[in-house]
């Protein structure tokens, strides 16, 4: 089966895709509507986000199961202190009363983006925000790298599991949409579930060995993902066995046999997330489909310095 | 004289105001449209940027008097060799032919700005296209510091003078923006002749020492600056007794006493062209009115962090 959204995503002769993650996380408030507009506007149209649900079943688009404190003012102005609330606690009229244009640079999250813009009065987006955007005419080349966030409190109940793969889908198709996105997800037994409620949606299979699985601030992968470690070579094999059209492996992860393997099985790979100049450099070097970046911006420079280009045709 | 526009570029208790300059040369091409724009989006109104004439007369936006060779583009698709061609020697229409939307990486200048993202099919834009978008009800905060670039060629012609100030004036003048720009430039004589034709509009005199004066890639202000080499103290009396109502040095040149010095004058002290993290938190210490930088988003962290204020009163 061919999806023209994994294809979107895949490379080729002289063609390395550039994905903005989070919309431009180093540049802009991570996941808001003001960063996948800049993404969209130096002509970086495939977004990955995140999404999760709230408690009146909303899919909105944000990374951590918890309101992350570091990014997240209350009405008072304030980063949130003490125990964060869950999402899933919240209506998204509640998450609404929270502040996401900032940074908290006194947190070792917010210190590691230095130059993103600070803002004030951004709000979590609804996914319903974001595909109404991408309808838009003028985007319809945008792609979708839907990450769907497994809370792990309720990774084993498959109930919870089909609910958020059904309310994700349902405004997928709701606007016409399932053509334009991939299912992305660290948890093969919920993308198993996409498969079965939606077999005409491609699967992206995420990894990330559990050594390099502690990025600051951040909800870990380490309960969702399968562990890999000893199997680093088979790992192509087991995303295609399992159905998956791409691979994106974390950037340290990959080795030219394991990108090699998985081009061979007809697999897209797209490497995460990949900020350091000379990690950009190594990733172009393996020639992966498309490096996913907080910092779209710098891989275009570094694709541009050679020559590569980052769309496809006369895109 | 109280100029709305300078007070825009006030500082205060607790406030320090954010220029982009240029746009936002760091993130995005310099002096284009979509530059503009993002310095804008990220709520940072004031904007620094170049003004030079075309042969048939139009103010446009950029930088160099000739073509600059690292960011424009022949319709080859290729980055200029040879002689530069001069902007005042080339039709409008004929400078429409390049494309300034991206950097040549094999260029020292190119080198300077790792992050900007590369685009295609971008254009100089007029001083029109500028004034137009800020004319937008939306932006009715946005400040311009319009620098007229003096051609070293000519910059001794007052005829040249005369005609060029006039252009500039024609145009903001056309838009009723004459309140919303501070015109700036490191020609002292030029500001004279603003002067006398816009007794309305407030004069921002750059300074830069000649021992600093030679960023790679750039026209240098050495042909330009008065030579203020030994008297740095005294550059704050100068600027106010030649009727200057901003000081615009470069940021190696300022000392806390000629910033104190300044402010006791009344000027308002606006630094440039500030990148570096050091360099911003040093001029957040000396408590300038303004900090002009390519990385508006950087600035606006430090700022952030440490709980000043960029906009006044709750904008």
């Amino acid at each position: 089966m061919v999806f023209p959204q994994v294809e979107a995503f895949r490379g080729g002769e002289n063609l390395i895709r550039v994905v903005g993650h989070r919309g431009a996380r180093g540049v802009l408030p991570e996941n808001s509507m003001i960063g996948f507009d800049f993404s969209l506007s130096i002509n970086v149209p495939l977004l990955e986000f995140d999404v999760v649900l709230t408690a009146d079943d909303v899919p909105v688009i944000t990374h951590n199961h918890r309101l992350h404190a570091p990014s997240f003012r209350g009405a008072d102005g304030l980063f949130l202190t003490g125990e964060e609330p869950k999402v899933s606690s919240l209506t998204f009229e509640q998450i609404q009363q929270f502040d996401i244009g900032r940074l908290d640079g006194l947190s070792a999250y917010g210190q590691r983006f230095p130059d993103q813009a600070q803002l004030d009065g951004v709000r979590v987006p609804r996914l319903m925000d974001l595909l109404d955007l991408v309808s838009e005419p003028k985007y319809g080349d945008a792609y979708l790298m839907l990450e769907l966030k497994s809370d792990p409190d309720v990774v084993h109940d498959p109930l919870h599991r089909g609910n958020f793969v059904g309310r994700v889908l349902q405004e997928v198709r709701a606007k016409g949409l399932s053509s334009r996105a991939v299912l992305h997800s660290f948890d093969w037994k919920l993308l198993e579930e996409c498969q079965r409620q939606a077999p005409d949606m491609p699967s992206s299979y995420l990894t990330q060995f559990p050594d390099n699985a502690d990025d600051v601030g951040e909800d870990s992968s380490k309960a969702i993902c399968p562990d890999l470690r000893g199997r680093r070579d088979e790992i192509p094999n087991l995303v295609k066995q399992a159905g998956g059209s791409l691979w994106c492996p974390y950037y340290a992860d990959v080795t030219a046999e394991n990108v090699a393997y998985a081009k061979e099985l007809g697999l897209c790979v797209a490497v995460w997330t990949v900020n350091q100049h000379e990690e950009i450099g190594r990733m172009i070097d393996l020639r992966v489909d498309a490096i996913v970046s907080d910092y779209p911006g710098r891989v275009q420079r570094h694709l541009s310095d050679l020559g590569i280009s980052w769309r496809a045709g006369n895109q």
